[in-house]
């Protein structure tokens, strides 16, 4: 039995609630053999009591030793198998930008780019715009028609746009026109299969235009494209769950995976404090509600360790403006790790802590990589998160008699 | 590869025994947090020893987070997954009574109930007729025909019977008859698909028949009807194992579950101590024993935590008895978990202990949730228990070259 048809067969109604604080890129590693992660460095005493009074352990984000991006660090974390529910980036971009996507339209991020006269990059990403500038050449680039299709380009920030083709029998599969290196020609698109084709032919005629369009806006004068995507048929968070889900995130990226998710998107400002202010603003009105934290990624990524530990420490300041409106299932996880020493996501298992009443205690006292191997949830894969928190929340009946 | 084909690839000819000991609803939890669980309050010096000489862990009923009934709990004990194969609670009812169920029958649970002048159900169980009543009762339904089908009316215990359609071509998707409140009409049956309406038809039928029958028995004057099911194609442990399979179960739907299994069902009286009795008389004729222990589940369903944990002892001092067979594997299992404090079935993963000669020992000195959370078989699904046990009793050749 497909485990979405066994929640819509065993979910209950209630009036319970779930806080779900996704800290992006928790996990990390010691910078040497033997010392501290991030997380274990940090002075943490809000994580350490909920580490006490709740349950925790370790999520695999999608199986042993995979890496996830974003959309599926957090598919995985909202209960849809990451291995069977792809995103493209086109489709996070753009529905992270707000853009009303339907079923016809193909999506893909831009980047806007410096050509040389032979036509090679020699900046890709165009000296680094404003996005009062980026804004100026969209508005360029929609005089831009395609044929047989409509094309919508939208400012993103920056160097980034987003663009989207609307037409009948339009494939995805399409390669990126960015090269990913300067000094090469951009990538033609080519397309994998007739649909595909299809998109690709209106990629090129649209480039092209745009070549001639921006000619004389150097330095940005061409344009890269990578993530070709349709949005998949996912079922909403309500429909599988029965959960009224609102989304408090501050990134783009992150409100575009739960609209995908069939969340509220709700405005959250772009802090801690705004995202806190609007979680008790709403708290009668949502079942779900996710909350989303960049800074642990960020700093991860730009491999600064103290800065790391810094946005722990500050995430960890907030939890109890969480845990004062008692929540019934109250949830700290991460959907990747990303630890400082590698600068980058990683596929390392991801603490983890699931407070709630019905939580078998563990013994554990503090919050940490280390700790969260002898925890009560032990090692489990991100997909069946969800589960438990829908468990714990009182919302699931038995299964079979 | 499926798992049952591995299985049947892999086994081998022994002269080896398996006990496998299911406390039902085991796990539990402490009442207050960072208190002990049942389990843990309980003095179990002998399941202590098994885990200072065996391999302890959790196991995971269905999936994390999904509780399981008694069916879907002891099929994965049995090493059926309880996702793939579903019983109904008809059939374990019919199963559990020694009625011999075939291939072509449609079985569900009745209910004894009372119906108001206006046809409403007054009381939900008939005011708990003796069972001796109930014998009664169901022989005048036996007076029954109905319309191009048998029908077999089975007395079980107390307001409970069981009734039986058998006929070609019918189905099971029929709706619940019981309202399961008082104060409204018993409900129509109706069926999911053609089969199934045609099963529908005979319960109605049966139904109007039943309501005359009973017309002049108040307070037994009515029946309401739930758990239609068919027998599911289900392998015997013979068939999968190639192992000689008892059962020894004092009450019926345990005895039910072991006969799906196709096991056979011993005699094995109403106490531990008969059961054990049992099981020394037979010790040569099986290679498999499967011995199911019911108060840790129905202490725990009351919520009453000091008897689940004397339920618990009790059990505890039984142990010597089976491992002065020598058992070349003694599992000590649960189907799920009972904590007191839910009054109820739960998700929780269940403290499991393994003893054989070819164990790794993991350090353990005492069995209990905590415990086995640092065990060697770590947590587990229940599914895979039996390949374990198959694997220590030297029943599994190699797999592959």
């Amino acid at each position: 039995m497909n485990t979405h048809d066994l929640i819509r067969e065993l979910r209950e109604e209630s009036t319970s609630k779930i806080v779900l604080l996704v800290a992006d890129g928790l996990g990390g590693l010691p910078m040497t053999p033997g010392g501290r992660t991030e997380l274990e460095t940090a002075r943490t005493p809000n994580l350490d009591a909920c580490a006490a009074a709740g349950t925790s352990g370790l999520s695999i984000p999608v199986l042993p030793g995979i890496t996830p991006g974003s959309g599926p660090g957090h598919l995985g974390l909202f209960g849809y198998d990451p291995l069977e529910f792809r995103i493209g980036r086109g489709i996070l971009e753009a529905l992270g930008i707000n853009f009303a996507v339907g079923p016809n339209d193909v999506c893909v991020r831009g980047n806007f780019t410096t050509l040389g006269s032979d036509g090679k990059i020699t900046d890709r990403r165009a000296g680094r715009p404003t996005t009062e500038r980026c804004i100026e050449i969209v508005e360029k680039l929609r005089t831009i028609q395609v044929t047989g299709a409509e094309v919508f380009v939208e400012p993103v920030k920056e160097h980034r746009f987003v663009l989207v083709f609307r037409g009948e029998g339009l494939g995805d599969v399409v390669n990126d026109t960015d090269p990913q290196v300067a000094g090469v020609l951009p990538l033609l698109a080519q397309g994998a299969d007739p649909a595909s084709r299809k998109t690709a032919g209106l990629v090129n005629e649209f480039i092209a235009k745009a070549n001639v369009v921006l000619a004389d806006e150097f330095p940005i004068n061409g344009a890269t494209l990578r993530g070709f995507a349709k949005k998949p048929a996912i079922i909403s968070m309500q429909g599988l769950y029965g959960l009224r889900s609102a989304a408090l995130a501050v990134y783009p990226m992150y409100k575009g995976l739960a609209r995908l998710a069939g969340m509220d998107i709700l405005d959250a400002g772009d802090s801690l404090n705004s995202q806190m202010a609007m979680l008790k603003k709403v708290w009668n009105e949502y079942d779900f509600f996710f909350l989303h934290y960049k800074y642990t990624d960020s700093t991860g990524e730009d491999g600064n360790f103290p800065a790391k530990v810094q946005m722990i420490e500050k995430l960890d300041a907030a939890i109890p403006q969480i845990r004062e409106l008692n929540p019934d299932v109250f949830i700290v996880a991460g959907d990747h790790s990303t630890p400082s020493k590698m600068k980058s996501h990683s596929w390392h298992p991801v603490p983890t802590v699931i407070v709630a009443d019905t939580c078998r205690t563990d013994g554990l006292t503090e919050f940490g990589e280390s700790a969260c191997l002898r925890g009560g949830l032990g090692q489990f894969e991100a997909k069946h998160l969800m589960l438990l928190a829908m468990a714990h929340a009182g919302r699931f009946g038995k299964y079979g008699a």
